[in-house]
């Protein structure tokens, strides 16, 4: 096994080896610059790591790795377009740098890139492969859209809110880690429980997003703190204390969800509060912990030596305990 | 073998077969809507007759038939934001119908249908048929990319024209009618014949497609006469005309394809007059009855009965005699 620095390098050397850009340029040139934005580059990890866990070496995985990665991208290529978004990792986003004609486009070809990918393994693997990423990757979409759903809906529940999360953000770190074990060519028992091992912990890693953009240490963090309260999203943190507030508490948290604020230090430090007085804080913080419980469950029952579930279960302490 | 008329109706009754609005709506109703408008369903009734000129059941190729019409219809939802288009089939467009971020989400889910289809067929077909499909979705990407280019260049050569149509229009359809021979399991010659045929029919129907835009029959055709005329594009036409034209008619052409107009009248009829007197006119026809002729050749080298020859000939020419 290797450490997660070690699989990241993995990942830039390999997308690097694979760059080259082709004509038409307009095409391939946003592509090459959002690959090589970077990021944290989790999923693709997770298939490496998975591979491994599986007995085999991590570079049989890694066109699968760089397929998750160039698909996360389209997602993102997509979804910066459709929220209007300037910045992607602090930088510019590609529809801002081209235009959304060029979004399109270069995210329909990454789509199908990520598809190419899978061509370097054998048609069994392949269609195997081929067949979870496509199920995989119309369950985001719909993750997407139900996420576009939210924004103009009142009624939202804690059930739907997690069935969205588990679309647009679960599910692919779930498929990344399957991957792993698809061309480990392991058994299918292991190959659902790693799944669901991803799943969980997909689950729990966006409920610390939801929790950290409001609570993170704006230092540490990345973003600008409150982005979402600003935005007033529909967070876990928010629904959640909808559900517990007194009547007078959900009085004022609709009216400062119902704020479009230029100066909103005020309005972020009211909602804040109400998070906590709710008591919404403190149920993210369990549900955070009940799906990363989950996640490690499923390791009891899989069928892989005891260092590989030490080193699953301490790469899931360490997601869950960061600040970022 | 079956008539032209049959087939579509095979390719309705299918596509009526396998449609139902899933969750969450917002993304499958525009699905539903754009595939619901119709139109000539070439490309599938070309993966149809493909497999039965290979001597299989059209049954067998009618998912992949209808993975290549979800596919185009995914590229045109996707062009139709691109280019601004209010109609479709002389229905609102689905960006126009919905919003911009409509059009890009279900067109991405388009996409991953398209592929899911073909896990009907067993992983060794299966994988064969998603390479082609892969390979040939990025050209379209390409070609679409190149027709972007090519609206701000003024040194755009034949060639590279010739280039573009291929990638955007002729490969998908070369493609439809290799995915009937894969089904069929013919020979890899004969497989790639086919392709061949499909590829320089495709040339043939786009430069015709050119040709009727300025010179069809404003009754027969279905949209305005002169389009390309009035969007000022450089199709093979006005590349021949350039090429053919004395000095005083060039001047006229770039002029004439300089202006903005609201009232296009005059425009068209000056712009056919140069297409003609240039002799572009005489040199498209020439043109789509070489990649025509080109097209019936690759039948002599292929192993299939004589009559079924004589049927993709008949095809080939009853596609070439149309006026709409």
């Amino acid at each position: 096994m290797h450490s997660i620095q070690q699989y990241q390098e993995f990942i830039s050397a390999y997308l690097e080896s694979k760059s080259s850009i082709k004509e038409p340029k307009n095409l391939y040139e946003p592509i090459q610059y959002i690959l090589q934005l970077g990021g944290k580059r989790m999923r693709p990890i997770l298939t490496l790591m998975s591979a491994e866990v599986f007995n085999v070496d991590y570079k049989k995985a890694l066109p699968a790795a760089l397929a998750v990665e160039v698909f996360h991208n389209f997602s993102l290529v997509h979804d910066d377009i459709m929220d209007d978004a300037p910045l992607r990792r602090g930088n510019t986003t590609v529809h801002e740098k081209w235009d959304i004609n060029t979004g399109i486009l270069s995210g329909d070809a990454m789509l199908i890139l990520a598809y190419q990918y899978f061509e370097q393994y054998e048609p069994p693997i392949f269609s195997e492969l081929a067949k979870l990423f496509s199920k995989t990757a119309l369950e985001v979409c719909e993750g997407q859209q139900w996420d576009v759903d939210f924004e103009t809906r009142i009624d939202v529940t804690i059930p739907e809110y997690l069935k969205m999360i588990e679309c647009k953000t679960a599910v692919l770190v779930a498929a990344a880690m399957k991957m792993g074990a698809i061309i480990a060519e392991t058994s299918p028992d292991n190959a659902d429980l790693i799944y669901d091992f991803g799943l969980n912990l997909g689950l729990a890693f966006q409920l610390q997003d939801d929790y950290l953009d409001a609570f993170g240490d704006p230092k540490a963090f990345g973003k600008q703190v409150g982005g979402d309260i600003i935005e007033n999203k529909k967070t876990y943190l928010y629904l959640k204390a909808i559900e517990f507030a007194s009547a007078e508490e959900k009085e004022q948290l609709l009216h400062l969800f119902s704020l479009q604020l230029v100066e909103n230090v005020d309005k972020i430090i009211a909602v804040k509060q109400i998070f906590d007085t709710t008591g919404a804080s403190e149920a993210t913080q369990i549900a955070i912990q009940n799906f990363t419980s989950i996640a490690f469950e499923t390791l009891f029952k899989m069928n892989i030596s005891e260092d590989k579930k030490a080193m699953l279960t301490n790469f899931g302490e360490n997601l869950m305990k960061r600040k970022v």
